[in-house]
């Protein structure tokens, strides 16, 4: 499969998606910053990070491209294929997370990426993985149904096991297990694909990633402008705390990534503007606090 | 060696610092929080989290007592001793990280600890570890001074080769690797540690023990009434975010506690109160920002 092709998608799909977000903050410019490895570092390759900090509607809003090829297929880029091991490989995605201001506007985190692996005596393998996950501080079971049906109309095309099998999976993924918590609300997630065959899984990567706009900005849309004071800041302040504690600490790709030389400020991307930890935080009980804990992010069916 | 020694002197050395921290403050209470495990968990054991939050000179000043007692020594508790693994063993410390307000002040981490492990055909084995490290977000040499001196005095009276062997032990310990970066100016930290003897080795760790409060009230003494304004409060933010990256990444307690079903707040009481993360954060070329990067946490000889 041309890997130029993919490259192209997902371009232009950065390119759309920042376009998207710059649009609803009010036109708020974003910060294109292009790089590129060095030489003489493991992995060669090239990317581009697009940010918009201090935004109206987004305090921080990051979207990475990045392309890279190494000499030497680490193990845990593939679970399934230990065959492919130490191949020569080429690796591309876009990964995202935005962090509105408005404590009633979710968090979205999406990421689509490609691997392929050509092992010496054998032809180029192609596998795709990534799905998009919500991250509510207030809870909103329409805006649930709404991101999670979104999510299951782009796999339906491809299959109508997908979705409940990449919904399970991410309920699995983004589970923070010293605190007994899901991460938000869930979407989907799948790793090593290419079941349909190349191109056809393409097709189904390209859906996931077409449907990050129609899943997520309908719900800023309708919740960036809700009132708030600043005990729902505080509120948003404190679950950010477990959006990094689940990245700095469970997240396979930032945690790797920092510890095996990755690009840090692009791995990064993903920290919240502003964050608090406090002692034992406790919510008031049946307050729409606690029902985010108690009734969102618990693991369920929202179909 | 009697373990109810060693519980004593830290249940007490607890007490001595969370009061001195309450005085410096102005006398604003500490919560303390007494925990056990309950009867089914893989360790038995139980403790006391000491912690002031919101205070005058302290945002988040946290001390953590643990006494835990298990049937099977986990490897990552010895690096030298393998022959221990598996044994049934007795572990106690104390911990603390102290958040200032001030951007003048620096933060400081302490921990002393013992473990004991009794294998089935063989006398109890009794080592000590632990440390104390410093991380200013203003530069003073002076204060880096005071604070290593503080340490090898304290050390002084074991051997004349333990201050640079710890100290530069710290140095190794205390690294971002991610980032390139020190978390702060060091300090002592030693692991596995009972050459000169039981005894006497307690003694060392007391007297580590003890030199928290000489090592560090001077310095919040002297800096806590700084004026400072938001560009000061904004660059001990950004840093704050340095402390979350190394405790949650690098951090063989932190992330191994975490990963395996330690106390989390306990665990987490090192967490900032308050921490911002911004897209590439570049200090102004020779501003006082600038400065503790280029000419503090840099490894060097302080004394």
């Amino acid at each position: 499969m041309d890997s130029n092709l993919i490259r192209s998608y997902l371009v232009g799909l950065q390119k759309n998606i920042m376009n998207t977000i710059s649009s609803v903050d009010g036109g708020t410019p974003f910060v294109s910053d292009a790089w590129e490895k060095a030489p003489n570092e493991p992995l060669q390759g090239n990317g581009v990070t697009q940010i918009l900090e201090d935004g109206v509607v987004f305090e921080r809003a990051g979207c990475g491209f990045s392309h890279v090829k190494g000499k030497q297929l680490p193990p845990s880029a593939t679970q399934h294929r230990p065959e492919l091991n130490g191949s020569p490989f080429e690796a591309m995605g876009v990964s995202l997370v935005f962090h509105p201001r408005n404590p009633y506007v979710p968090t979205v985190h999406m990421n689509v990426r490609m691997i392929a692996a050509t092992p010496s005596n054998g032809q180029t393998v192609t596998w795709f993985g990534g799905g998009l996950d919500l991250t509510p501080y207030y809870g909103f079971r329409e805006d649930a149904v709404h991101f999670h049906k979104t999510c299951r109309d782009a796999l339906i095309p491809y299959g109508e096991s997908l979705y409940p099998r990449f919904k399970n999976w991410c309920d699995d993924y983004f589970c923070l297990k010293h605190r007994g918590e899901q991460r938000g609300i869930g979407g989907i997630f799948f790793d090593d694909f290419c079941e349909l065959g190349q191109e056809k899984s393409f097709d189904m990567l390209k859906s996931v990633g077409n449907s990050l706009i129609p899943a997520y900005i309908p719900l800023v849309e309708k919740r960036k402008d809700t009132p708030y004071t600043e005990r729902q800041r505080a509120h948003q302040l404190y679950r950010r705390g477990r959006y990094v504690e689940f990245n700095l600490v469970w997240d396979r790709g930032t945690h790797f990534g920092l510890q095996s030389g990755g690009r840090t400020e692009s791995i990064l991307l993903s920290m919240p503007p502003l964050v608090s930890w406090s002692y034992d935080h406790k919510t008031e009980k049946n307050s729409p606090e606690d029902e985010l804990l108690s009734k969102f992010i618990v693991i369920q069916e929202w179909l």
